[in-house]
């Protein structure tokens, strides 16, 4: 029998609040493997305890002993911490995980407006290949940064923007009349997200290559629209976006963007998906301010939400759709934490999605 | 006599309908010289015609025959045209503005939520210094962008931000009690908008140098938010952001963002603005689907303000608001066009702000 052994990074900050609500609900719903859990380092605090963010230990554990991973929350200081460089970032690259979904739904009967978007961020190159350097001249100093975007990378993020679109399609398709109610037209479709009025080598090529892929889905509709007007659209027209590809950093803005959207950030879910391995990871910060409470108070529903999709792209789809409508129960209960407006703990809207497993 | 020679560069599509609107106001307002307009050429439309976007005698001009200039739109075709580069960004850094300044206020007493804050965009360099290069690969191609920051660009902008924190207040100070009952707290503040926790050499440089010039501006608050949680943010709580300050990409996005804020990005002016030159602009686009209807139905109130922008920055503080005071009541009447849900032409809308005068 298969077996499920989950690395869990908590990380910083609330990243510790919300993983282990994050691995009950694994352990305790029905349709896969039991898992275990194999807890790893990383993070800011580690930084400061070790001198070290991303221990090579996690990556090594991570590629020998696990079959998946999920990670909390890390904190990111904005004054310069000498040595100190984003472990999360290091471990997309380090695993190769090369695209970050992050699907952005209301609740049907809660929300008033039906939100049902999956952007599909490029997670490995952009201005995240943090290639910079400074510079003194007579001016003053001047720093560079490069941007990068390759062919082979944003062919790959474009083919699984077009395999999530249809995926996402035939979910809908299963689904009751309420969706269809919203506006939805039958036809798939892929955004390409870009600023190749400006970046034509570099954005050129990101919006060519997904483009190029295009012709492989003949069902699927073919979008693209400026990143600054997108986000103006993504506050207007919101039912009107479906999957949208993004090179990293814009995937990094539009998330957040849309996560507002659907009422806190501690709400939406992502994974890294690469060819062999994914980790599930709350789009939300390490909410130093909250962190650490007695109960906690940290909204553990990002969490599980990641928790439901990391399963759901190992192919698990029936368990995760359970913690979906789970989770869906409890918001529309207003079983949640103060973020939502709620009076729960975490550890009690981890048992009220439990008891709806 | 000052004499106010105004260069008018109407650009592409819906730039030829609502530049002569901004003029028409320009001529009625009471309180500035006689103006004079020089009709200058640029934009895609132009680049087709003649193989030149932003012709050098355009430039020429303005900086020998101009005393400030308003430019209207450019089409930016999303697929690379070869020898094409937009006149605009050209123009920004030819003239030398180095500032783009964009208020997003919400009407008092029509939009239902109090928004008033004014992005403070860099406006010469980041990903705009359009330094790409394409190499060939055996795993295909790469591109790559430089995103260049530098200290001299990050003081002045830093600098020109907390000036306009200050002149802000105190046209708050002046106001009636409503600005006050919208929490308004008394306090100037400059938010700098960054991504240091990965860009730490440019972002850090940015966000160093522009606290560097805080010290100067005892009065004035200063924050900073992590760009991704800055959009976030701007949709959840518009009402906390008064004065905020970005790199030039982060600027572009985060400002169409607000203008979704305010009902349309039909409302939104800009100035560019330089030592010794300024040129309002709106901050839309071309919209090529509505351009050159006949009557015109493109939204003229964006450049009305733009002109009104402009002469607050060239000194003329009373004839700007004075405009901006006839536009404001236009909004609130409804005397708008459909775009805001009214019924009027370009034409139209422009006689009920001259009216207004
Ligand atoms: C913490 C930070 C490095 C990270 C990113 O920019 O990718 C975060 O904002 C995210 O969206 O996962
Ligand atoms: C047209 C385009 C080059 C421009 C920009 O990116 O600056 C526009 O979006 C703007 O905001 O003025």
């Amino acid at each position: 029998a298969k077996t499920l052994r989950i690395g869990m990074i908590a990380g910083d900050g609330i990243g510790r609040n919300v993983l282990p609500a994050a691995q009950r609900v694994l352990e305790a719903v029905p349709g896969i493997p039991k898992p275990s859990f194999i807890p790893l380092d990383a993070g800011f605090e580690h930084f400061q305890k070790t001198g070290t963010a991303l221990p090579r230990e996690t990556v090594d554990r991570l590629k020998s002993e696990c079959t998946a991973a999920m990670f909390g929350a890390v904190s990111s200081p904005s004054h310069k911490v000498a040595g100190y460089s984003s472990p999360i970032v290091a471990l997309r690259k380090e695993m190769d995980l090369y695209a970050n979904v992050r699907p952005v739904k209301s609740v049907e009967g809660h929300d008033p407006r039906m939100v049902d978007m999956t952007i599909v961020r490029e997670n490995t190159e952009c201005l995240y290949v943090k290639q910079e350097t400074m510079e003194e001249t007579p001016a003053g100093r001047v720093a560079r940064a490069t941007r990068q975007i390759s062919e082979r990378a944003s062919t790959r993020i474009g083919r699984m923007a077009f395999e999530i679109a249809l995926a996402a399609d035939q979910v809908k398709q299963q689904r009751s009349g309420a969706a269809r109610a919203y506006g939805w037209t039958g036809k798939p479709t892929v955004t390409i997200v870009h600023k190749s009025n400006v970046l034509s080598v570099t954005d050129g090529l990101f919006r060519e290559a997904v483009r190029a892929v295009a012709s492989e889905y003949p069902n699927v509709e073919v979008n693209e629209q400026i990143v600054d007007s997108l986000v103006y659209r993504l506050f207007r027209e919101p039912e009107q976006l479906s999957t949208l590809v993004c090179p990293n950093l814009y995937g990094d803005i539009v998330s957040d963007g849309a996560a507002a959207l659907v009422g806190s950030l501690g709400l939406v879910p992502s994974v890294n998906v690469g060819d062999s391995f994914i980790m599930g990871e709350p789009v939300h910060g390490s909410a130093p301010d909250i962190a650490d409470r007695v109960p906690s108070i940290a909204n553990p529903l990002a969490s599980i939400r990641s928790a439901a999709l990391m399963l759901e792209f190992m192919g698990y789809v029936e368990p995760a759709a359970k913690i979906y409508d789970a989770v869906d129960n409890a918001i529309r209960q207003g079983q949640v934490t103060p973020d939502l407006g709620g009076k729960l703990s975490t550890d009690e809207v981890t048992e009220v999605v439990m008891k709806a497993l």
